[in-house]
C-alpha cells in the first residue's frame, strides 16, 4: 500500500492521520517538533524544517505522494521536488493561487470569476487613491503568509493604513464588501480529473477566525447553492488542483464573490467527519492518491461545527467531562495543542434536524470548553 | 490529559487508537512486534510480551489506565498489576468471565441467566454421557484461549469427540442449540456505574467466524430487543465490567440464550464507527477513563458490516480501487495485516434504509476485496 507524506503537523494533519488509519495506507508527517498536534498521534513523524530543501527531500524519500497541511512551503522548493520526480499534490503551479493573494485574484478575474475589487498597494497615496474609488474602510491584506485573520487589516482611515504599510510587507487593498454572510464550498479533485463537491456551508467568522460552520447553509436558494458548487468544481479543474480545495465566498446582494482559496482540508469542512459519508480528510487522501473519490453526501439533515478557542485557564480536562456529561450527542475533537487565549484548540460537531437547536448545543459545548461558561 | 494503554495491537487496538485521536488523550499499545496492526499507526507503541510481568509493569508505568484488545493476559499477572495500584479495566475479576467459559457459564446460571446446557468433560465417557442426555452433535469448547471459531468443535459422533479430547486441553461439552439466528448486544459501563447500550444486532457466522452484522437486527420484536439490551446492562453491572461488553446471544424458539461474552470492543460493534453517534471504540475509551459515555443512538436507519477475509491473492490494492470506484458510499476499513486465506484483514460498512440492498452492497464489496469476485 502507498504512503502519503503530509508537510506540516497541525490539526489538519492530525485529522488526516486519523482518517488514514481506515485506508490501510502509510501516513507520515513532517513536523517541526515532536509535540506538534499531528506528531503526537502519527506513527510516521519525521522531524524537520519545511523551508529546508534537504529536509523536504529526506522526508519525501519515504513517501509515494507529498501533500500539505499549510501553504507555506516556498514555491522554489516545491518545484525542486517536482523536478526530482516526486508527486507533489497539489502541485507548485496550482498552489501559487493559495499562496499569493494577488496571483489568485488576477487569475480568477481572467477566468471571469468575481472577486472583491482590489489593487496592489505599496504607499499611502495608493491606498487613499484606492479608497477614493471604493470608499473607507479599506481592507489591506498581506499578499503571502496570512491565515486565521493574521495578515488582514480593516482600516477605517489613512492613519490605520499607514501603520500597516509601515510593516514593509507586500499588500493589496480590497474593497470592504457589504456582505450578507460568508459561505464556503469544499471540493476535491484527483489527478485523473474526478471531482466531488460537498454541500455549501455558511461560515461565521469573528476577528478573522472561523467560529461556526452551518451545513448545509440555511435558507440558501438551491440555484445559488448549485452555482457555488459548480464554481468550486470549475476552479479546481481550471487551476489544476489535486486534493481538497476550499473556496471561501461572500454572499452579497449582487451575488457571490470569491474571498479566499485554500488547497488542503479546511476548517469549513470539519463537520464532514461525522456529517458527510466521506470526511474531507479521507477525501483529500483519496484525491492525492488518485483513488476513486468517496460520496460527499450528508449523513444527517444538518450539522453544526463550532471551533473551540483557548481561554484563560489552560486545563480543559474538568470542563471536558462537564461537556460530555451535559450532551452525550456532541462530538468533541481536541487537537492536543497547548491552550493559549484565542488559539484554535479543538472543535465540536452536532448533527440533527433543527439547525437552530444544533447551533445552541454546539455553541454551549464549545463555549464551556473554552471558558467554563455557557453561551448559547 | 490522561493516557490509556491497551495491551494487544490487533485491529481492535488499531481502531481504538483511531478513536483516541479525537479525544486529545494519550494512547499507547503493548505490541509483540512493530508490524502488528495497531503498532503501524500508533505513535505510542511499546514492544513487549503480554505474558511477561515486567513488560506489563514497564508498559503500565506510562499509562493512567490499562485496558485490553484481547482476553489472553493471565489472571495472576492482572492481579499483580492491580495490587500495584494500576487501574486495570476491566479488572481481573470480571475478566475471568471472558477468559474462562466454565466460570462464565456457572456465574450466569447463578444469576438466573439462560445459557446452553453444558458440562465440564475430560473423558470420552463424560462426553457420551452428556450426549445421552442432550443428543448428538455435542459442541466441545476449550475452556480458555479460544476465539474466531478456534477452540470450538462440533462433534457429530464419539470418534470426533475422542480426537478433540486427545489434545489434552480443558473442555466443556455443550448442547447443540437449534437456533433461529445469532444476535449480539454491545454495552459499555464506566467505573461510576453509568451504562450505555447499542441497538441489538444480528450476526452471521460461518465456520465460527463473524462474517456479517446487521444493525439493528431485522424483524426483532421490540420486546425481545429491549430484553436483550436489559440483559447486557444487567450483566455488565453484575459482573462489574468496565469498558465495552459484548454479549453474543442465540435466538431460539424458547427465547434468548447467552453464548459468549467479550470484554473489549467486538466485531459485532464495528458498524458503530459510522452507524452510531458514538463508536464502540470511543465508548470503550470513555468508559475505561470513567468519562461520561456517549450517545449510542443510530446515525442511520440501518447499517450492515461485512468482514473482509484474506483470499488467495495477497495484493488487495487493485481490488480496493475497484471497490471504491464501484460504490462511493461504502466505508472500507483495512487493518494493515498480511493477507492470509481466511484471516480477517478488514471490514466494510454501508449505511441506509433498505437492509437487503445494504447487505448486497456490503457483501459485494467485501467479496471483491477478498477474491476479486462479486458475491451479493
Amino acid at each position: 500500500m502507498p504512503a502519503v507524506g503530509m508537510v506540516g503537523a497541525g490539526q489538519l494533519a492530525r485529522m488526516t492521520c486519523q482518517a488514514s488509519v481506515s485506508l490501510g495506507i502509510g501516513f507520515r508527517v513532517l513536523a517541526g517538533a515532536a509535540d506538534e498536534s499531528a506528531a503526537q498521534v502519527c506513527a510516521g513523524t519525521f522531524l524537520g524544517n519545511y523551508r529546508s530543501a534537504s529536509d523536504l527531500r529526506a522526508f519525501a524519500a519515504g513517501c509515494d505522494v507529498l501533500t500539505f497541511d499549510h501553504e507555506h512551503v516556498p514555491g522554489p522548493l516545491l518545484r525542486e521536488l517536482e523536478q526530482a520526480g516526486i508527486p507533489v499534490r497539489p502541485g507548485s503551479e496550482p498552489l501559487r493561487h493559495a499562496q499569493d493573494k494577488r496571483v489568485m485574484r488576477e487569475r480568477l478575474i481572467a477566468l471571469g470569476v468575481r472577486v472583491p475589487r482590489f489593487a496592489p498597494v505599496s504607499s499611502l497615496g495608493e491606498v487613499t487613491s484606492f479608497a477614493a474609488g471604493h470608499g473607507w474602510p479599506v481592507v489591506l491584506k498581506a499578499v503571502t503568509g496570512g491565515y486565521d485573520g493574521k495578515g488582514v487589516w480593516i482600516c477605517a482611515a489613512p492613519a490605520a493604513a499607514a501603520e500597516v504599510l509601515s510593516h514593509g510587507i507586500e499588500l493589496i487593498a480590497e474593497e470592504h464588501v457589504p456582505l450578507e454572510r460568508e459561505l464556503a464550498v469544499v471540493v476535491a479533485r484527483s489527478p485523473s480529473g474526478q471531482g466531488a463537491v460537498y454541500p455549501v456551508v455558511e461560515t461565521v467568522q469573528r476577528e478573522g477566525i472561523c467560529r461556526e460552520v452551518l451545513a448545509p447553509a440555511p435558507g440558501l436558494p438551491p440555484g445559488t447553492a448549485a452555482a457555488a458548487q459548480r464554481l468550486g468544481l470549475q476552479l479546481a479543474a481550471e487551476l489544476g488542483v489535486v486534493g481538497v480545495l476550499a473556496v471561501e465566498l461572500f454572499q452579497t446582494a449582487a451575488g457571490l464573490l470569491v474571498n479566499e482559496l485554500a488547497m488542503r482540508p479546511h476548517n469549513s469542512g470539519h463537520w464532514t467527519i461525522e456529517g458527510a459519508r466521506t470526511s474531507q480528510f479521507e477525501q483529500h487522501l483519496r484525491a492525492v492518491l488518485d483513488w476513486p473519490l468517496g460520496a460527499p453526501a450528508l449523513a444527517a439533515p444538518s450539522a453544526v461545527m463550532v471551533n473551540v478557542l483557548g481561554g484563560e485557564d489552560p486545563d480543559m480536562y474538568a470542563r471536558l467531562l462537564h461537556v460530555l456529561a451535559g450532551d452525550p450527542g456532541v462530538k468533541v475533537h481536541l487537537y492536543g495543542k497547548a491552550v493559549r487565549p484565542g488559539r484554535k484548540v479543538g472543535h465540536v460537531t452536532v448533527l440533527g434536524s433543527d439547525i437552530s437547536a444544533l447551533r445552541d448545543r454546539a455553541r454551549r459545548a464549545a463555549s464551556y470548553l473554552s471558558s467554563g461558561t455557557e453561551q448559547a
